[in-house]
């Protein structure tokens, strides 16, 4: 955090005890010079942060006030039915929400894509441009089938942010996390094996899992916290489980960070029932706190944890570099990635490798966790700006996606088939969900945060206030058969 | 063709006719001016190429004169076993193979790569600069998952050439063939399901099979025309099979091309039989011959082909960017697509499509084929003139790999390992196959041809002799044994 930021964050905290209320005015920002012993610009800098969050208003030659605003919407709470495995349905809307053309007018809401246009990133982009220029053989030729050691050593490194001890030769680099995941899940589990999963769950995994003929079992998932331990427990003396898989920092979509003592609750559970665990780490590294907490890999003894990761989220996902760390399973692993796409594409790795070398990746990082976490704040005003009141939405404590439940009666597909017209898309919640459950809630992204952004989500909350009036005017049968579906879809 | 090849092919036919005999003196360079009315510098060209080829020679002051050399080997005879399907095994062979670091000093004969130093390549990476040069977000940021557009309408161009009438919706972009054909072998069939393959055949497809838990049925295949239609009828009538995976044309490792009545027949027999073809064609565009011969696809009127391709061989295989055409199974490929690897590389992409679209393709694509073609020919005399006279060399019509099947003493396996400590590698002959046949025979790569390949030749040759010497030395009894398991590998 720089200096600007802390005196924002100080300022932020202020405002939140209610030592400045609403509608007050805030010191001048020569006051503020004075007290903290810092410039002008800091201070302006530090007010700006504030005002772009939505936190204080500037008045024309009056200074700076705090704004009178509704309340942020409560956390959503742990969802309850605990189900049988079950296979996986919902392709339709994952085909639907990743067929996108990137082209096109209308504002995807609910896309997993970061903010790539941040100047840190410029190096990344000149790195890829002198590897071209410079005509090597290797930028064109087949890349062994284990990545370039070259970025495995860098990925090494930076994993000992979250205390991971890996050696660059138990990583074997992959197209995307994507792949890593494909990779994980046949590496444990043939056709019919049982995968246990926090829910709701990033649908890639839940399709991946689709594809190879496993099946499914949904863990409640404490969205504050991550998957339940007791409902883990008792589903794994109940049932052949092969592998419990979580994103526990950053979680896509409640971006709740798993507390350390959660994380090693979670081995010791593995290591009692001797399932794996699939560790799905591509947020890890945009957690807001600093350092990040550590994997549950770094807590692994023998071997049974495959982390999963890629530079899609905290660098740029079009470059499509991932790896996998697959523990006891390397040997399968490599097959596995052999047979799925040959050799990693090799440009891409060595215009990494040279960013990461040269020091471009934390000062990118830092930009971006105080970036996130200022749009999750202007976010989360928004949403209770523009929402109805019987919203919740979660806290999230990395990333840049934020989870809503709306009241049961909502259905997030209709909505979202509403909103084609209005030229804007959200992830609705039947996607992150074996069998479409989630259906009242919704996924979207505050990478980036401007008064687009904000049309935008006033554009879904009204018409989620639409939605729901015309349910509350629905025959009482309807609204009966509204409520059970509601339900059962928790 | 231009001038100087016309004029090279025409002399080489003369002397190949024995019109001029060995030692002969050629025509004079101002005699073929004069009867070809051409330039200087075509003939001059004309017969560098032959000279290169190993065809001539340049005596100072004296002129070129044909060169005395030995018979060129015979082409191997179809293999004869035909089995029940099975399981792949031979994953410890490829994986020796692909995991090799490229950077070291050892000559790998053996390996798939094209030659990538051409200048008719430039353009590419001038593309993959300016792109990265032109910080568009679109470089940086996912792609949708069929890929993008631009390069799709290239690619259904190209096709053309093949007489595929595809439509850019056909297409699905992948990461390289291998994801291709990997998504081609789970979209036909689920675990246990029988695949039909030509044999020797592509290690990559069998270890995809293996992968997917399916089983394979090797079907004799004429060197020279490819899979036994006879066999693969006999074997569609004895067992349940889901598909037959080929390589007509330019096929690895065998280099023939597959007739076009043959093509017409298989197609044939998969529609009598109503099973599925993944056709590869990875190396469709290297036919020597111009125009290439129309897919197998170019023939399917109900949807029951998936052609698999990139542009590893023609162009660059480190940008791993390739296609699928899947036919009626598109629904399944694009949720396979999804699972594996989620979009392919952006960056990648708009550069091929710009190099393309350019009009860089075909010229490259003229130089590749010719200087293949001639380095064919030299790697057939050098095989002539350092093999064993035992040994029998196949007569690719495209790409760049040859096929040798030695003395049945030979143990290829034990052949590479020899060969380790000589800093040479080539492709033993069980990779090819799922369970360990042609053992007797290798693979070698002729993309680049030079001093330095002939002796890496050289001294392949010579380990041959030797082991096989050593054969002819062994007691009776081992030898009986020895014939008899090459008996089996066959
Ligand atoms: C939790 C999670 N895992 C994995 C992925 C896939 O990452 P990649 O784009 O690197 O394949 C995503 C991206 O959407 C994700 O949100
Ligand atoms: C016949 C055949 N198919 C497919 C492939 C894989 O191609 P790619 O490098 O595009 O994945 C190869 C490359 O070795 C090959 O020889």
């Amino acid at each position: 955090m720089n200096r600007y930021e802390r005196l924002a964050c100080e300022l932020r905290s202020r405002i939140e005890e209610g030592y400045y209320q609403a509608g007050e005015r805030l010191p001048s920002v020569r006051d503020l010079v004075e007290a903290h012993r810092v410039s002008i610009s800091t201070v302006q800098h530090a007010y700006q942060l504030l005002e772009s969050g939505g936190l204080i208003e500037a008045r024309p030659r009056s200074g700076h006030f705090v704004r009178p605003r509704r309340e942020r919407p409560p956390p959503p709470s742990i969802g309850r039915a605990m189900q049988r495995p079950v296979e996986v349905s919902q392709w339709d809307q994952v085909r639907e929400g990743t067929c996108l053309l990137p082209n096109s007018k209308t504002f995807y809401l609910g896309r997993g894509m970061p903010d790539i246009d941040a100047p840190t990133l410029r190096p990344l982009l000149r790195a890829l441009s002198r590897h071209a220029r410079r005509q090597s053989l290797v930028t064109l030729n087949y890349d062994s089938l284990q990545g370039q050691r070259s970025l495995r050593e860098q990925i090494a490194r930076l994993a000992l942010g979250a205390e991971s001890h890996l050696h660059p030769d138990d990583l074997v680099i992959t197209t995307g996390c994507h792949e890593a995941i494909s990779i994980a899940m046949r590496a444990v589990g043939e056709p019919g094996a049982i995968i246990a999963v926090d829910s709701p769950s990033f649908y890639g995994s839940l399709q991946a899992i689709r594809s190879y003929g496993m099946k499914v079992m949904e863990i409640p998932t404490d969205p504050s916290r991550g998957i339940s331990l007791d409902a883990l427990e008792l589903a794994l003396e109940q049932w052949p489980i092969r592998a419990i898989q979580v994103t526990p920092s950053c979680n896509n979509p409640l971006g709740y960070g798993m507390p350390l003592e959660h994380r090693r609750a979670l081995y010791a559970l593995a290591q009692r029932f001797d399932v794996m665990i699939i560790e799905d780490d591509v947020y890890g590294d945009l957690e807001y706190a600093f350092p990040r907490q550590p994997t549950i890999k770094s807590l692994d003894t023998d071997g049974r944890v495959l982390l999963c990761g890629s530079f899609s989220k905290a660098l740029a996902p079009g470059l499509r570099i991932g790896w996998i760390a697959p523990g006891r399973h390397f040997e399968r692993a490599m097959h596995m990635k052999y047979v799925g796409t040959g050799s990693t594409a090799t440009h891409a790795q060595l215009a990494l490798a040279d960013f990461i070398e040269e020091g471009h990746y934390d000062p990118h990082l830092r930009r971006m966790r105080a970036q996130y976490l200022r749009n999750r704040d202007a976010m989360l005003d928004a949403v209770a700006a523009h929402f109805p009141a019987s919203t919740y939405a979660t806290r999230p404590q990395g990333g840049f996606l934020l989870w809503l439940e709306c009241a049961p009666e909502l259905d997030s597909i209709a909505l979202n088939q509403r909103l084609t017209e209005q030229k804007v898309r959200i992830a609705p919640g039947p996607m992150f969900s074996a069998v479409g459950k989630h259906r009242n809630c919704l996924r979207i992204n505050y990478a980036t945060f401007d008064p687009q952004v904000e049309a935008a989500v006033a554009r879904v909350g009204a018409e989620v206030a639409r939605m729901l009036e015309e349910a509350g005017q629905a025959p009482l049968a309807q609204l009966a058969e509204d409520a059970g579906a509601a339900e059962a879809a928790r």
